[in-house]
């Protein structure tokens, strides 16, 4: 029988995604299950993005231009990347079906197969996914979870230099780790890509999630590297629009967008409605992040902090985003999130994380880490943390 | 400097759309631009898709299942495609970002970077892209404008077998030709599909668009034959809904599901409320479907009669989709359309079409045709024609 793709089949399955048929059994046996797997937050979109749809009046839902609508784009450009510093035109961004899309694009347009992409080590899934999709070889620089995920030396990026080696990929800050970078060390990797001429894809989807007193320093902004970085964005997360599907690709190299042009046309129109979505929500008031912004910190401060009294647990605390990678003194952080899902109950509730294995790409690392996602509110988080511990403290792993 | 990737290069850019500034530039100046160029319908999308979006309660956009709301998937199953006989479970599909990702999925997956694609030439451009961001070698079948572009015998076929020949695709009822298969026609596609063990890919999205008596046989219902078809759909066209950016990968192969829902997951989540027009869409009564059919055979009986009745010029009467292919009395019709939108005024008024060498990958095939879409109404295609014609007598490069 015709089979299907070498391609296809070498693809991975979603690791996170693989334990949701475990959670779903749980909550039909009647189980409360505390969701801290992914990024997805509970945290209302802005009423002005909600609105804008609502009361936009059209009666035939027709196709954008490719490369969504100028009046989109003008306003990203010109209202929201002017609000945080980020000084581009509108002919310098192009909308996207979301982040993915923006990821999947700068990945075929930057990068030739068998090229090389240095990604700091942990790193978001599905760079991975990406990466093999686009045949790209990624190289892993490593991070240490004792320092807080800091960059490494220039040294360590130089040791993986190679002449197939054609960019750096960051998150800004970062899934899975919260790592927000320092305008000294978004600079230091910039020092890098100029030295041997690479591309540097950063991934800003949550600058809006900085918790330093420093203001979010884009890579867009590192000075004479313009044709060099490719920002890769998303209303998802900022907004609390995930499902709107409305993302950009942003770079002052017109040879990059042009080619992003040619992959925007084929798939024809960003989604109108997602666009009309991101019009209104360009009206989002800075009370909205700021009070986003003083709830994650509030969030975090808590999470962290009931981590880390828990025995032999560790993490560092994050300065941006909403996830922390955690070490736990387990034998095998994936088969202990399983056993929470499949065996372990505290007063008929159990917790969903995700094992850290996945986010890392060198065999070995990240096995008695897991991700928290800290989405929930307090009161949540805090009935959380306390099923976590006692799963700690009952799982047959358990290395104290 | 850095340089973009050979691939991102090597895409062609869309011929369609490299015609947009001339038709902008004429316009600027005042001219009347009749716009036959793309398939963009100027019909209303159904009030009960357009309220869903509008009455929907939501206070957070946020993703849906990676496959698709589970309720839009039942109601494609269950209800639109029981309807027109197509006989599948919502675990037999997928919902996607239009049909635009169908297609790249299905060519992803079922077939390897080197392997072969059947396609009867002409057909529609963004598979020839999708086949080279994929890797894929287009074999085209000829068929022939002077008999409607039936479908060619199966030796014709099996001239083009190869061991790499992995799928053949159809397009039915057919962009750009109007071709609608008959139900024997299928069923000898699905013969060579059999005997050869090839994937059928059937891209459906004008199922509505039929316009003779037989009902559309989809390929899905080719007896024996359901481990190799897969079928890509959208309900851009049928429920003029072409921004909501949703459609559907459906097969009874679970394999080929399977590693599209991979894929999915990578992209997280098709758009929420392009999924909520769908959803409304579903409501959608019959006498919708046969007052825009009779709206479409109208005009194209007007568009069809008017084309034939002028000097040195063919077009067969397409029995689906909206457009048709056109034979002119020119040396090169892409230098005739570029002509019409610079040089070419007739009482203010210009046309816009689609130069047919972009439908062909032979060289030298489909050198004098072009692709007229007939989405205005009757009124307006009545002043279209009279400028075509008129831009005809005055070309220079006429040949009659």
């Amino acid at each position: 029988m015709a089979s299907i793709s070498k391609r296809a089949a070498d693809i991975p399955a979603s690791a996170i995604r693989k334990m949701i048929p475990l959670a779903d059994k749980a909550r039909s046996q009647g189980v409360k299950v505390y969701r801290l797997n992914i990024g997805a937050p509970d945290i209302k979109s802005p009423q002005c993005a909600l609105d804008a749809v609502k009361n936009h009046v059209m009666d035939h839902v027709s196709y954008t231009n490719s490369a969504g609508l100028l009046e989109l784009r003008e306003g990203f450009a010109n209202r929201y990347y002017k609000s945080c510093g980020v000084d581009i035109t509108p002919d310098d961004l192009l909308v996207t079906v979301a982040g993915s899309e923006a990821i999947d694009m700068a990945m075929k347009i930057l990068m030739n197969p068998g090229d090389e992409l240095i990604l700091m080590e942990p790193y978001y899934t599905n760079y991975n996914t990406f990466a093999i999709e686009n045949e790209i070889v990624i190289r892993p620089v490593p991070t240490d979870i004792r320092n807080g995920f800091k960059v490494p030396s220039m040294d360590e990026f130089e040791k993986l230099v190679t002449p197939r080696t054609k960019a750096i990929m960051i998150s800004h800050p970062g899934n899975p780790t919260g790592t927000l970078y320092t305008k000294e060390e978004i600079l230091s990797l910039g020092e890098i890509a100029r030295k041997h001429d690479l591309f540097l894809i950063s991934d800003e989807v949550y600058r809006e999630f900085c918790y330093t007193d420093e203001p979010h320093f884009s890579a867009m902004s590192i000075p004479g590297l313009e044709q060099n970085v490719v920002m890769v964005d998303s209303i998802s997360k900022r907004y609390n629009l995930c499902g709107a599907r409305i993302g950009t690709i942003v770079t002052k190299n017109h040879e990059v967008l042009a080619a992003a042009t040619k992959y925007a046309q084929a798939r024809l129109s960003p989604p109108a409605y997602g666009q009309i979505a991101a019009l209104g929500a360009l009206d989002t008031p800075k009370e909205y992040f700021q009070a986003v912004k003083e709830e994650y910190i509030r969030r975090r401060d808590y999470t962290i902090g009931a981590l880390n009294a828990m025995e032999g647990v560790f993490t560092p605390t994050p300065q941006g985003a909403f996830y922390t990678i955690v070490s736990l003194p387990v034998d095998d952080a994936e088969d202990f999130a399983r056993w929470m899902l499949t065996d372990f109950r505290y007063e008929g509730q159990t917790v969903q994380i995700t094992p850290a294995k996945t986010f890392y790409s060198t065999p070995g690392k990240g096995l008695n880490q897991v991700r928290i996602a800290y989405v929930l509110e307090i009161p949540e988080l805090h009935k959380a943390m306390k099923v976590l511990e006692e799963g700690l403290k009952a799982y047959p792993g358990r290395t104290l």
